[in-house]
């Protein structure tokens, strides 16, 4: 049976307090919206739908960068959760198989959980994703008679009896698509907030002699992110997650509480992190690596012996082979670093390839930026760059070859080459006791004159 | 009614084991006495009389820092509170509005609160602050009789029921200044310590026929700081309340627990704040504000679109306009940064202006400094400053002017002009490999010679 | 009565998931084996014999490193305990005194514990040491009869009553060494596992009559590591103890939680730590020396008055006198700075001396490496080190001297001298311009023959 998803992400997120739509806050530097179509990815699915309202342009833009096969509708007011799912109905045009309804905004739902739903169509008509709630409060209280969901009561139209029903709706729903529009059709809005509400679907079916289930999933999976403080725990939580499983995979995290992961964090086997490291988008660190405090990565790969840090900076597009050491105050950037090479100190390398056992010296930087265009640098093997060589890009430095300390290299050097641009030193006796002494007689007058 | 605070600040804080005064031990950034003063400053005081003992000149200095408006007297003994208290009444001579006692090392006293306390004097002559003890201890009990405070029974005096009472003492009193000065100077010293105690004013007022009356506050309002432990836990309390405001307001801050505050930190909203970021006194952050891990932010201004960081320092003076970018291992110190100005990489940017769009290539340095006095650097708009550029103030580059690489600028540059100075690149063939042949021949020899 | 240790080492750990042996994991930057070899040295053993397996040379050479008078023996295949302690036989032949066995992956034993141990055995042949669990859960229980440790019973063979004791079993153990050895030869492995279990000694000790005991320490102290996320437990338990230590010696740690301390730091009264600083091993700071936030610390000595950071590292050999200043993006490795002396920015300073109150410029780098041997740097008293000054070691400055800005100091500076090597500024107008113009049009140019 192939199956499609609706993914409700129209709100605005009052209690948010933000411009940007609740759907698109970060967590583990990755949109809310990003966990759900992740989690949602398991199903394989034929069509992913996103209902966009609030902030329509920019979910539009976030949900297609996660995924180009997004379709986005607009759902222009939010006139309730069935209406937000019937926006959705053209863009399903033509699809026969079965609907996962899920929210932008519950970011923790487990892939086997959206498994076991769409495996429970095999037995009925409509499913509900329902938890057993610690603290049921207000939630929707799930009403079952054997396997089969009687209905969904409103905590406010709940018996005292139900009220004690500790198993609550989650709001995720599957069905047959053509099932699942004709039943939202019939959905009405005559209630309090006049809205229309997709959890009516379980009357209708039931009215209809449709077979209504609910299967269970844990509380912790249908957390959703109302304000700031809420989104702060729920990265919390995704934090412990993450580090949890790295520990699990044999990967020694010094201080985990320190250390910051991405959605996608990739890390091998007895690598090292110590504390105070953040691992933004699209890190993959091999095993055996070792990541030193203070480190921050984004869009690197790290290969087995290498030693990052601490005060280390890889951006996207640093690759850095086996045992390349990187060290403090170091900034690299859009560059391949060979085997065995070093860049220890206070460097800026963008746009650049390092050839093997190459030294870089501190204070070294690729001048890539012209101030209109960037250019490369590409440094050979075994190649010795001497402290605080500006390295005027486009350029070229041969195998074996050195520049000499304070070098400003505007043309290729050639293989075994020596590159030297240097003013002779000049020492002045006296000099710099004179000078001091001037400054001083300056300073005080300067003083006297402000007196 | 005008009021005028006594602050008690004289204690050792023995269990500090420290130097420094108690209440000069920071939390958020601001000695302790600064967040007693900034609670009392919601009664817009008449006066404010600091009673320093311990550490008195430093004492002296702070609280004059805080507010030059502070009287501070001596009390040279430590012979209790009452004596304490006594001692500020030279330095209220005239004054005859209400007094309020509060103290030095607590810290968490909401505005609020002393208000509540100043509005009861219109119904009673005393007012004492109490609080609801979770875990009464060995704190004096309030006992009351209706609205009316009986008398304040210390523990080890207390009867069993009497030791079944929550509501505790504080310490806090607020009375007409002549009516508190008239009930001290009769306090003896009569007890196992041989001190003068401010609670014996209660039973005094109340042997007059005083009313006397006890208001409630919080009980983590009254938390008090004695070790260094106790410190350590006041600073996250402080800090757990700074930012659940900040995220109150709409600030995200991605992992809370990493960031640190000061007492006058100011985010505006849509602000994000990545992890491990702290924030010295006196910064303000524009809405929309990106401040990236591992940066450090003292008296500086943040503006609107600006992205700093990761591992960027803003010091006192560093005033960024909108959009401007200020990448890793820079430092800005008393320097206006215009509009969309990026400074992006390993740079020193101290007593300075930059116009607007203009980029300071990696490795630049301002030397503001002679050995003996700083100077300042001008650069206009749409400058290009080459990768390491040393700009030696007192120096000017003009409009849309350009910086060779690695030139050291010592002399104004005109608008549109390029400074270079420059040594041409010489390329000595072969010479590299000759060189390492050598140095290892040199050092295989040194080794020999070892042996 | 001369004592020795068996430390038992030579476990996989399995559950770790790594290559690295178990022991050799380390808590506070040492392994744990060197906290087993650190609380075992409080009995001042004759001699210390460390039982490997597992990784066995890694453990040989990690135990040497840390004592150089260790024994290490192989247990070629892991047969129980019993087995562990029997191959330390000859590494003790002629040793006569008593024999305390402890394991190398149990922390946080106290030194006072071993010491009651061997000050029970004036009393008894045979000490076990036990702990009060708070949940007994699978531990093996001490029955005991007065004094007396009548058993040892594994959970799985004891009754309902000998399970509702909550005194369990260390496994640590101390006897006569021939009493020992000779009882541990008489342990069978007719058992499930088909191990020898060094418990059964208690057994075999009581039957031939021999008085056994068991003394109780703290559960914590027991507690030993098994997985990453022990480890990390077992981490965030050594800080908080070393954080709480400190600030009990008044130390102020500004977020105590953020600080990372190793097991032989050492922080003088009213030091102050900012928020997030990390002490790697070797590091001793005086009082008053303040380290500021995101710095961090290796091998190194910091004195009174000293300001360190934010962002500073120093590496091993870093000796900084009296009230130096080391600022932000500064690295200093195996050199000695004098007081006063400052290096505030971006700067390198490795296998160096700089003599009092020399204020060394931005952007300065010792040139210590010539690509094949490092190089000393010595700089004077009084120096003034400009901005970007790379100095190629080996190189001298005197006393009083200065180098200008931008200067490659390749030959020694005579005190009070002038250092310079500078090319002249040229400006050349309208140039930046026409550049800009021309950069401009080539890219337009470029994007055009894209098309």
């Amino acid at each position: 049976m192939s199956i499609s998803l609706i993914i409700l992400a129209a709100g605005k997120g009052t209690r948010m307090n933000s411009d940007l739509p609740k759907v698109l806050h970060p967590i583990g530097q990755a949109p809310m919206l990003a966990h759900a179509m992740r989690a949602g990815a398991a199903l394989d699915p034929e069509r992913i739908v996103v209902v966009a309202g609030h902030g329509a342009d920019a979910v539009t833009k976030a949900a297609r960068d996660i995924d180009d096969r997004v379709d986005v509708v607009l759902q222009e007011e939010q006139l309730g959760t069935a209406h937000a799912v019937a926006q959705a109905r053209p863009a399903l045009d033509g699809f026969d198989g079965d609907v996962v309804v899920l929210y932008g905004d519950t970011p923790f739902l487990r892939p086997e959980t959206l498994e076991r739903m769409a495996a429970a169509r095999a037995h009925h008509d409509v499913i509900v994703l329902g938890f057993d709630a610690a603290d049921p409060g207000r939630y929707g209280r799930l009403v079952m008679n054997g396997d089969t969901l009687e209905r969904i009561v409103e905590f406010k139209d709940a018996s005292d009896e139900e009220r004690r029903i500790s198993f609550c709706n989650s709001g995720l729903m599957a069905a047959d698509a053509a099932t699942l529009f004709d039943l939202i059709s019939q959905v009405g809005n005559d209630n309090a907030a006049g809205e229309y509400y997709l959890t009516d679907v379980v009357e209708l079916a039931r009215a209809r002699g449709l077979s209504v289930t609910a299967i269970a999933c844990d509380e912790a999976e249908t957390l959703g992110v109302n304000s700031r403080t809420e989104l702060a725990a729920a990265e919390a939580a995704f934090q412990a997650r993450a580090r949890a499983a790295l520990m699990e995979n044999g990967v020694t995290l010094m201080a985990p509480e320190t250390v910051f992961l991405s959605l996608d964090t990739v890390i091998g086997r007895d690598a090292v992190v110590e504390p105070n490291v953040v691992f933004g988008p699209g890190v993959t660190v091999e095993s055996g690596a070792r990541i030193r405090a203070f480190s921050h990565l984004e869009g690197c790969h790290v290969s087995r012996g290498a030693i990052i840090g601490p005060f280390a900076r890889l951006r996207p597009g640093a690759e850095l082979a086996e045992d390349v050491h990187v060290g403090n105050f170091v900034e690299i950037k859009n560059a391949q670093v060979d085997e065995g090479a070093k860049i220890n100190h206070l460097s800026y390398v963008g746009d650049a390839t390092i050839g093997a056992r190459t030294n870089v010296g501190a204070g070294t930087i690729t001048c890539n930026y012209d101030g209109v265009m960037k250019h490369r640098t590409e440094i050979g093997r075994d190649v010795f760059i001497g402290s605080d060589t500006m390295l005027v890009a486009p350029v070229k430095v041969g195998d074996a070859a050195m520049t000499a300390t304070g070098t400003v290299v505007t043309r290729d050097v050639e293989p075994g080459a020596l590159a030297i641009a240097r003013v002779p030193q000049e020492n002045r006796p006296g000099y710099a006791r004179r000078l001091m002494e001037m400054l001083r007689a300056r300073k005080a007058n300067k003083q006297k004159g402000q007196n």
